[in-house]
Formats: C-alpha cells, structure tokens, sequence
C-alpha cells in the first residue's frame, strides 16, 4: 500500500502493477494526471481513516501488486556505489535509507534476508516515492558478498576516518543492525572498517544518518 | 518519562530531579549503580506494559521534572556552530536531530516556538539519552536571530554547494519544517543558503538527514 498522491504517481511512473486507486472526493481532480487503465474507487473520509495507516491521512492510496524481488546481477554494481544492510529492523530507518539512497544516485541496495520488508507500509511511506526507483535484493550476505569482488566499506567505531578515507570509485557501503552492528560472521568480510569521528558525546549514530554520511562522502569527491 | 537504562542513567547524571524510577524485578541488578537518593518503585511486566509507549518495552523508565527550559545566553553561541530549527513536527525528527548533534559537539539548538516538544516522549526515546545533554531553547526565531550577529546558514533547495562553502568558525545552521522549509519571513534572514546537492532523483532529504550532513561538513573542515 502507497499512500499520497506523490507515492502513488511515483509507483505507476514506474510501471508497478497498481490494484486499486482509492481516493476521497477532493482528490479527484488530481487524479487525471494518473493513467487511465487503473481501476478507480472513490471512498468517504470515513473509509480513509480506516484504511490509511497514517495519523494524518492523504486523500489517496494505493494497493499495489508486489513485484518480485530482483535477481541480482553482479555485474550491474560494478563502477559505482551501493549499500548492503545487515539486519536493519526498523522500517523508518530503511524508508529513510531508501530515499536518502535515492537522492545521492545510489540505485541498489543488498539486504540481508532478516532485514525489514521494503514493501512493509511505514516503510513505504518513509521512502517518500523513491521505493518505486531502486532496486532491492533481499539475501544471504555471508554467501554473496564473498563473490562480489567489489570493496567492502564497513560502517564500525574503529576503523579509518571516513573524511579522509580513499573510497576508489566503485564498493559496498556496509550497514548493522541499530543494536547490535555488523554481525560477527560478516565482519571478516570487510576491506576497510570506516567510521564516522566522534566529537561529542552520544554513544552511537542512527544507522539511516550514518548511512547518508557514507553517500554523502562518496558523492562529495566529486565536487573537489 | 525516559525509557530504558541507557537513558534514565543519562538523566540521573546531567542532574535532572527524577520523580520515580519505575523498574521490573529483571532490571533489579543494573539499577544499585545508579544514585541512592531517588525514589525506585517495582512494577509487574504487565504494568511495564501498560506504562511504556514503546512497542518492546524496556525494563526501566522514569519519571522525570520537567526542567524549566534553559535562557539564551547569545556569548553561549560565540565561536562556535550551533542549530536553529523552523518549525520541524515529527518527534523521530528532532530526536534524532538532538542526538545526531551531540554526536558532532553541538550543544545548543534553536526552535522556533512551534517545533515539536523535546520532552516529548517520542522524543526523548529518539534521542537515545543525548538529551539530557543539549541546550534546547524554545523563541520568536524572527525576533531572535536578527539579535545574535551570527552568520546564519539556511539549509535551501538552491544554494551554495555544501561541500566546497565555507563555514568558517562560528555559526547557526537552519533547519526549515518537514514539508514546507524555511518560512517565508525567515528566509530574508539567512546570511547564506546552503544546498546539498541532488546526484539522484529523489524530491527531498528527510530533516534530520540533512542536519545531519550539515553537522558532518563542519566537523570534516577539522580533520583535512
């Protein structure tokens, strides 16, 4: 499920298989900007509020068929960046992760099989749209990422600094767990432990912050 | 209230006047390390449950004092980077802004008076104990920021590039609303806006993200 007119055009711009469109009467006029070929159904305000899982509800929303997972293709991560997350629990945090993935160009994202559903409704909503423009694969890190063959930056509270880090142009930005951190058994698997130096005093970063200043430090080499 | 170990010991060490420790007989061992002086009561899991607003309750919470919110001393802001927030509704948000804050040595945020509660429970929670350590001030910002002869760095969707401005020593940098930005009347005030700049295709970065990048571009300057 997608909710707001803004999710809802992102998902059909993207070809996903919409079910029902359901919308309150003052969103109808929005509406004609959305393709013809989906199946409309207006709803009262009433209906809305049962439906919707937002506190404030939009006046549209979405049921969308689910597409399966992609394969992945290692090749298709080849000369750029992604990011790998390792049993991220919380749907705000990978919503957040997406979009923020999203802004910075970064268009696959290798998760754990333990990792929260992307297609779990809070963290549809969280992604703001950009769930419909990049590809998420679901799977055994502690098999694959040995094949990769790529750079495997892991996020950790020792490790190189990552403002002075060479991160090359291409590799896998590696994310843990909001408790616990990269797991024991994928830890071996890093290249190069990168962390974020700490100035004050908070124990630890949120892990959808620490993500976005991994991308942004990739992306900010390209404008020296 | 602040929920967990973690958090109340934060509370109980920055001096705040705890009303009641409320805890399990599991939490019983961890709580001799915390202060005599206050006033511990034991409740049942299902008390825990009904008390806690969390979905997975911890084994402690407190009760705390709602401290009188601290006065603006504007030599406090001298020489230093400090946050202005305009406006920002979701709780998560400001929680992790806080938190994110003490991460990089920031010590005093700004809000506009209708930015959400910190001591909002939702709040409190996000910020992971940091808040008992940050100054939150609570002001007209339209009457305020004309006052404190800083440069004010307004966080824009044009602007300068984040990565090659520069900051210099001393500053405020300003967070605009989630949906909205900046208010129009406050905007004449900025100094100078600041864009991160779009790689990828998403509309927008989440609130607490951006602050977030903003607090790390400052604190990379240290480490060239």
């Amino acid at each position: 499920m997608a909710e707001g007119y803004k999710s809802v055009s992102e998902f059909i711009a993207a070809g996903y298989q919409i079910h029902t469109v359901y919308h309150t009467v003052a969103a109808d006029a929005k509406l004609h900007n959305l393709s013809k070929k989906i199946n409309f159904q207006e709803i009262t305000e009433a209906e809305l509020q049962k439906m919707s899982g937002l506190t404030t509800p939009q006046q549209v929303l979405a049921v969308i068929q689910l597409p399966e997972w992609p394969k992945l293709k290692p090749e298709d991560l080849k000369n750029k960046f992604s990011v790998v997350l390792d049993g991220i629990q919380d749907p705000g945090n990978l919503g957040t992760i997406i979009r923020t993935a999203d802004w910075f160009g970064i268009n696959h994202i290798i998760c754990s099989d333990d990792t929260v559903d992307a297609y779990n409704p809070k963290v549809v909503q969280a992604t703001m749209g950009s769930l419909a423009r990049i590809k998420i694969y679901y799977t055994d890190l502690e098999a694959l990422l040995p094949t990769l063959n790529l750079p495997l930056f892991g996020a950790m509270l020792d490790g190189k600094n990552i403002y002075t880090a060479d991160f090359g142009s291409e590799g896998l930005i590696l994310m843990g767990n909001e408790g616990n951190g990269i797991r024991p058994n994928i830890q071996p698997l890093i290249t190069r432990s990168i962390t974020i130096p700490r100035v004050g005093e908070a124990e630890s970063l949120n892990v959808s912050i620490a993500t976005a200043l991994f991308c942004s430090e990739i992306t900010r080499k390209r404008f020296k």
